[in-house]
């Protein structure tokens, strides 16, 4: 088993990653014999996953309950939260309580935000089952939750206590799901690690079939990755973990305009980073190889690099001046400057960014 | 002006009470002109209040938009919260704006709430309207919302940059309402105070009068006492805070029960302080003496020793299992054992529970 930390002094946690470690019982420490525990999932995840999981607690002595949510990015809203909120209550679940996230991105955004608000704040442990979550969605404590106006626009910063990959549960992730995860893995090559890049583009097909070997190694990186910035910048305060948005201003618009769901999230992000490199391109910033090297591990990847066919370029602006990275209507970018190398950009030309835009028009 | 600091670090804030001092521009800072303001109010207050703190921002060259939500405890849900997430996004507020909290309790703890979940927290400040958020709910960082299947269920630990207490807004309160903040006064002597509490009851006249003077120096003394608390204990981990739950426990029952917004939330604290008193001393731990005394003073402040007629002792104990003080269904309940001195007692058999309850019935 690898075994990462997470260090964030007393908020430390650890990600273990290995295959078929959900039915191992110390994978589940810290919780102890009479404590509570509510798995928190979707109908086809529970189905696949949370058997073995709730005979290991309940042989542990762990009190475990469980509660079902509707499947999709569509459900990530306040009013889906609260069916969190009403199983808790209704079963009596007390401040020592601690939400287990079943599931992808959606589910673990939702019941991390449900855990940083029951009570004022209870424990919860992540076991990320899509490719997505596991290389990211699951570690560093942002929880999210959509409104009609905006992805991600109410959340919390709120650790998790655990995460706990099982690697076996990718062989049943759909494809197009699998690939969406590779997008976020190509972002981390372009903003923070030139080598890696390289290594994805060597072995895409060992990845794209969901070789052992690479896929383990794959993985682990992400999240070394991942956690460093985290450690050195929790709260995306100080221009590292912001780093991390690269595309996802012009994903979110994607997401957004298109209604939840429609795209997936890496698929977004995957033709957002294109967007992005086109205006780092167009700025000056980036090279035209670079931005061909990125569009075409994209492509092998099964990566849309152009928007929907639906979406003109001044559809994206609205959604885009209510980014969380906006500040009094100026365009405030993450830009790669080359591969393995990004920078926060403030108060961008909109005609440039629409132009860029436009190079990514169907 | 008198002006206290709430001591936690960088998260330290100023307590500023004065007459007539929502017209002031300094009060406000650090706002700063092109900075973005949402004022969060109800109609009542908004017809009282709003229009000086808006000319004087507006005059500092901040921008300001109002949000005027339904009043009463009723309306302290989840879905009130997103009426405020979606005013925001309507009008493109971004991460740096300030949240300004207009009214009594029930505004501050919606604000807050919100505060802390729109792009994952922006500032707010309190600018507390009624007698009862002036001395309590201002203070200290805990933001609520209510569930149907309990009180302040649902909340974060969220600190406002700044509280702002104009004393003259308490000239515009209901009678009912200024009542209902005495019983949040009175419990801070008998938890902590006993000289306090002797004052209290020498000075009761002049304080259901609010005379101005003695209102002064008393809203002065609760901001001081609940500023130490907090700073020696925000998160309510270390057994300080928790005292100030004293009553709560059977009072939330009531408001739960009956339904929010029937009785005033210090009404209820007030019946539930009397209940509280009881228990103690079915335990021996307080004498009949004090408990009279308390009874007394609650009488003189026209606020009521017994739960609503309606309500049987066994009605209480299912929302007070639900409790976030509960676990694993052992009643652990905030205790006086002097006037002056609380301490924090689990696993009280339920039996005693039901005879003080049932000692405080109509
Ligand atoms: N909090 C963060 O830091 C962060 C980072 C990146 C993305 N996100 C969010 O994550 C979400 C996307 O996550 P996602 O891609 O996991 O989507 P998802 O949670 O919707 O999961 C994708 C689909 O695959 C299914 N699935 C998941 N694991 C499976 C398995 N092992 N076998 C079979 N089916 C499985 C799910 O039921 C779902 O239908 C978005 O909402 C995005 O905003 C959050
Ligand atoms: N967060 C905390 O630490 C904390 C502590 C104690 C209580 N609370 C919460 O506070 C709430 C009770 O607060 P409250 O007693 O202020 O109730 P409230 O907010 O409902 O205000 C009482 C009523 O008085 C009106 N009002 C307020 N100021 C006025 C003024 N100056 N002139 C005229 N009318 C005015 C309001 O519009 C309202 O109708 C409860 O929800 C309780 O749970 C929170
Ligand atoms: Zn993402
Ligand atoms: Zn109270």
């Amino acid at each position: 088993m690898e075994k990462l930390i997470v260090k964030l002094g007393s908020k430390s946690y650890p990600i273990s990653i290995a295959s078929g470690l959900l039915n191992s019982k110390n994978i589940y420490s810290p919780l102890k014999s009479g404590e509570y525990t509510m798995i928190v999932t979707n109908k086809d995840i529970h189905h696949l996953y949370a058997k073995i999981i709730k005979s290991t607690l309940i042989q542990m002595g762990v009190k475990v309950d469980e509660i079902i949510l509707p499947n999709g990015e569509q459900y990530k809203t306040l009013d889906v939260v609260n069916i969190i909120f009403t199983a808790l209550l209704r079963k009596n679940h007390p401040r020592s309580t601690t939400l287990i996230a079943l599931g992808g991105g959606v589910i673990g955004d939702l019941t991390g935000f449900a855990a940083s608000c029951y009570k004022r704040g209870v424990r919860f442990i992540q076991i990320p089952t899509s490719l997505l979550s596991q290389i990211d969605s699951s570690i560093g404590g942002k929880t999210a939750l959509n409104h009609p106006l905006g992805k991600n626009m109410i959340g919390t910063f709120y650790q998790p206590i655990s995460v706990i990959i099982d690697l076996n549960s990718l062989k049943t992730l759909p494809s197009r799901q699998f690939f969406s995860g590779i997008a976020e893995i190509i972002k981390y090559g372009i903003i923070l690690d030139y080598n890696f890049f390289c290594w994805i583009e060597k072995n895409i097909n060992y990845i794209l079939h969901c070789d052992e070997k690479i896929i383990t190694y794959c993985i682990r990186h992400c999240c070394e990755l991942k956690a460093k910035i985290i450690a050195k910048d929790e709260k995306e305060t100080n221009g590292e973990r912001i780093l991390l948005n690269l595309g996802h201003t012009f994903g979110h618009a994607i997401e957004t305009e298109l209604g939840y769901g429609f795209w997936l999230h890496g698929e977004a992000v995957s033709a957002g980073i294109v967007m992005a490199a086109k205006t780092a391109e167009l700025i000056g910033l980036l090279n035209f190889n670079d931005t061909e090297r990125i569009v075409n591990l994209f492509k092998k990847a099964h990566l849309p690099t152009k928007g929907p066919a639906k979406m003109h370029a001044k559809d994206y602006l609205a959604h885009m001046i209510r980014d969380k990275k906006t500040e009094k209507n100026k365009f405030n970018l993450v830009l790669p400057s080359s591969i393995g190398k990004a920078g926060f950009y403030t108060d961008i030309n909109k005609k440039i960014v629409l132009q860029a835009i436009n190079q990514c028009l169907l």
